[in-house]
């Protein structure tokens, strides 16, 4: 925040910022449409390289929707700061959006073991070497499919700026403003109760997240 | 967290759990249907009681789609802590997430300098009261839309839950389990380089997060 130059809401086109974005947020909003109505549902996700993994449950109907090649987008957002303006019409928030278009590909037997892994190790990486693998009665019930980061299939919108000077806002000079940045940390690790004596395994401890102090 | 009783992925009909969840958050995925194919956008909303209200530019595209009355859908989520299972199969996230459907409703122009008014009370409150108030220009160049939460509009999913046991999830006793919550928290105001030596009004000293320490 120690810049003053000043980035209002744009597109981008660097692939890094994107990356970037993906790599920060778990969690995004599949969009797709059922019956010529929008269907919405929010998915977890880990990037791996060009492509977005998403898995869920084979009885999943949102899913099974996607899975069977319909169009899809998941929109993926970090809210980075409240900005607080001179008027309230000139305040708004510093934010990253972007916008992942299908179609999705189901993977078969075959890639299914090896990206459920992937898919582990974006979240908690290391984890995959400290529990068993899936067996072939829950692989089978497991749903992957791939999302490709195709050149032309995805756009990212970026706000990262001061608020408007009073002068542009038509304001008192003596108006504060100035934004208020937004944080997602993660707090300790609570044991489950039958885990209590363990000690916390190193992928656990590892975590981090881009805002952690 | 101090619970054990368990509480696994499912529809909440609560409505104020649901309010809770979207009084939480500052944006959500709007996906509506165009051409066909699906098209999602971040937006911010703040609820006013039974209704949730938008707001954007008049010239930006998605918004006109969705004010001319085409079926659309707010989602909401909040990812509330990774679920850290004695497996990779049931390792999962404990998290909340609402779907709100439309259509919404595009406030005249009585009815808009009052919503955003709201807008801005529910994101900063105490701010319309510290800066001048839209001027016609202002509101004019401003859409502001209306969903209402109808008792059959809306779909709530919680799961809050400790991962499987190490029976549940044919694992070994000794592999650690446990949830890492996620907090989004505020950090301390940081003013314009133009109001560094005004004092941080009430409206934004008076900024918190549910997770706030």
């Amino acid at each position: 925040m120690d810049r003053l130059r000043r980035f209002p809401e744009q597109g981008v086109t660097d692939r890094d910022a994107l990356d970037a974005l993906l790599d920060s947020q778990w969690a995004g909003v599949l969009s797709c449409v059922a019956d010529g109505l929008p269907l919405a549902v929010p998915m977890l996700y880990a990037r791996d390289g060009d492509r977005l993994l998403l898995h869920g449950s084979t009885g999943a109907g949102a899913l099974r929707q996607v899975a069977a090649g319909a169009p899809a987008v998941l929109t993926v957002f970090a809210l980075d700061a409240l900005v607080v303006a001179p008027t309230t019409f000139e305040s708004s928030v510093n934010y990253r959006s972007a916008t992942v278009r299908g179609p999705l590909e189901t993977l078969g037997a075959g890639a299914r073991a090896a990206a459920l892994d992937v898919f582990s190790e974006v979240l908690v990486p290391g984890r995959t070497g400290e529990v068993r693998r899936p067996n072939r009665k829950e692989l089978a019930a497991t749903l992957a499919l791939s999302l490709p980061i195709r050149p032309d299939g995805w756009l990212l919108k970026v706000a990262d700026d001061w608020p408007a000077t009073p002068a542009e806002a038509d304001a008192d000079d003596d108006v504060w403003s100035g934004v208020v940045p937004v944080r997602t940390v993660l707090a300790p690790p609570v044991p489950a109760p039958w885990a209590a004596d363990l000690p916390v395994p190193p992928s656990v401890l590892g975590l981090r997240r881009p805002d952690d102090a």
